[in-house]
């Protein structure tokens, strides 16, 4: 993460300040149960991207560093509410604010995180960016729907897994990536917003499959959370929905018996990670992973196409290759070693 | 509730066609839960006093329809939360969405709620109704986030209650007459505005006192839950506050060690209510919120008190008093009933 971030460390730490800011309240309980939620946020991946993303356009100024901070608001929210949601304990090795409070305060929590993001946007009149971060909590909201649709159905088709987790956590970091196209003068090129909304969106969806394989094969000191947290929870994930799909008769009767238990014994939990790898779950997902950061891949990289970027203007393309900005060409790199990241990642 | 309906009767039709419309989603379970939260919805208090007082400035185009949709949305949003906060089965008699599914899907619906409310303002560019919404939803959670902390702690103060009811529900309803006094011309005059929140808030706060009236005093089949969930629940409401202040040292030692508990025999209770009774805890909380209608009654017609109205524009006069806007007499009158309804509800 570190060398995708040195193009926008200073404004990551100005995201940073701003949350302080944003996460300070009258009220003491709510101090006290956002100074946990603060301290225990994770690498800013969201916040990266769009930086980055808008830096590919021009230097970063403070609507740049505002707008990831809401994104990063926004995704602090909808982690509260999913872990009570899911009864979730523990999140990268920290109690969850319904492990260590309840789940009303995960509720209260949320809530406040998404009013007082939304505030960000209002206060400085970034519409562009609300009409994206309320598209993005209207599709959350719909993949969490579909995951408690889904749960337990171990018949769940792929095309169904990848809408929801296209909605679940492509689209906000799609999202993401959105704003910070329609930053720095890019609010009225559709195209280049939609590209990036793609990119994020595969992005996403392969960040989201790796998370999935990690919760079979991860290990657990370095994700802070124990293996088979998901399909304890119902969730039916991509390696057993591949491996249910070419498994034989036998084994997909077996693996339909041990997946449908809530608690395995460690033998029994052994023998379905082995069925699901003879059965090329593991792997189809992996590879699954890697088409879609192939496809993020070219989406980025779309205007240096001379076929494509000809129909378009100038100013555009020189604006969108970056050759004419200075710092865009890092930016740039640091994008494409962030899809690296998105898949490569052991946590 | 029908005479004060009935100056925007038609409105009212409209606002509930508009909900079927934004509750409707591709998702089978999104739209069976958002079925339920519809049909079990209340009397729409909130849209009819946005409404009403929208038509004192003139007639209600699309826009009142929507944001009175908005309105009611957010309202129906904050209780499907409140209610899994709470913990609470029922509401005026229809099981809630915690009771009937989960307190998972409690949060994904309310999520959603939002979601779609906002999404409404939006689509329709109703940014001065947005900022209004955002604000009034970090109040409503800081009111709940306030709850939590005062939850079963019996030295809350008058001062505190107040507070937290101006931002549970009085934030809510001065939110709904604010837009209301926007529409029809008035998003830049600054005073009609606060006047008219200032008039919801008070309202919002006589509503919310004879409603904890009601949680001691109320008659189960019309309020549809059953008396003393309030306490249960460790909310310390005015008739207690009230009664704790004035009892002799003996009344107020029984009625802490009475107040304490989470569960009364019958005996048990009747003794809770007869003390708060004695040491005046009622009439006290009954003439508080006499004294906020009062105060609501008096704000809502500053505008037709000649000393007030003459430094204001003649514009500005005209508008508000009505006499020049056919229709604007009733919406003022109906006006008057909402306050009296209020405070002498039963239900």
């Amino acid at each position: 993460m570190s060398a995708i971030q040195k193009p926008v460390r200073r404004e990551l730490e100005r995201v940073q300040a701003q949350l302080r800011k944003s996460f300070r309240t009258p009220i003491p309980i709510l101090n006290q149960v956002g100074g946990h939620v603060l301290a225990t946020r994770g690498k800013k991946f969201r916040p990266t991207l769009l930086l980055l993303v808008a830096r590919l356009r021009g230097k970063l100024g403070q609507d740049a560093v505002r707008c990831a901070t809401v994104v990063e608001m926004v995704h602090a929210a909808a982690l509260v509410h999913d872990d009570s949601v899911d009864r979730s304990l523990l999140r990268r090795g920290h109690p969850t604010v319904n492990g260590l409070w309840t789940d009303e305060m995960a509720i209260i929590m949320g809530d406040y995180l998404y009013a007082q993001a939304m505030s960000l946007l209002v206060e400085h009149q970034l519409d562009f960016a609300m009409a994206v971060v309320v598209r993005v909590v209207s599709e959350m909201t719909c993949g969490e729907a579909l995951e408690f649709q889904y749960a337990y159905n171990l018949d769940v088709t792929e095309e169904q897994y990848v809408e929801l987790v296209r909605s679940k956590t492509g689209s906000l970091i799609g999202a993401a990536t959105e704003i910070g196209a329609s930053l720095n003068g890019g609010v009225r090129e559709i195209e280049h917003r939609a590209r990036f909304r793609r990119f994020g969106e595969a992005v996403g969806v392969a960040f989201q499959i790796v998370d999935d394989v990690l919760d079979y094969q991860g290990d657990p000191k370095l994700t802070g959370k124990p293996v088979g947290c998901d399909l304890a929870e119902g969730k039916v994930t991509l390696p057993l929905i591949a491996a249910l799909r070419s498994a034989t008769d036998a084994d997909r009767a077996r693996l339909r018996q041990l997946a449908l238990r809530k608690r395995w014994t460690q033998g029994q939990w052994q023998e379905l990670k082995r069925l699901v790898d003879k059965c090329g779950g593991f792997e189809y997902a992996r590879d699954r992973a890697q088409a879609f950061a192939a496809e993020a891949r070219a989406v980025s990289r779309e205007d240096l196409d001379p076929e494509r970027a000809r129909g378009g203007a100038r100013r555009r393309r020189r604006q969108g290759d970056g050759s004419a900005i200075p710092g865009a060409a890092a930016a740039r790199r640091a994008l494409d070693h962030a899809v690296d990241y998105a898949v490569q990642r052991d946590s």
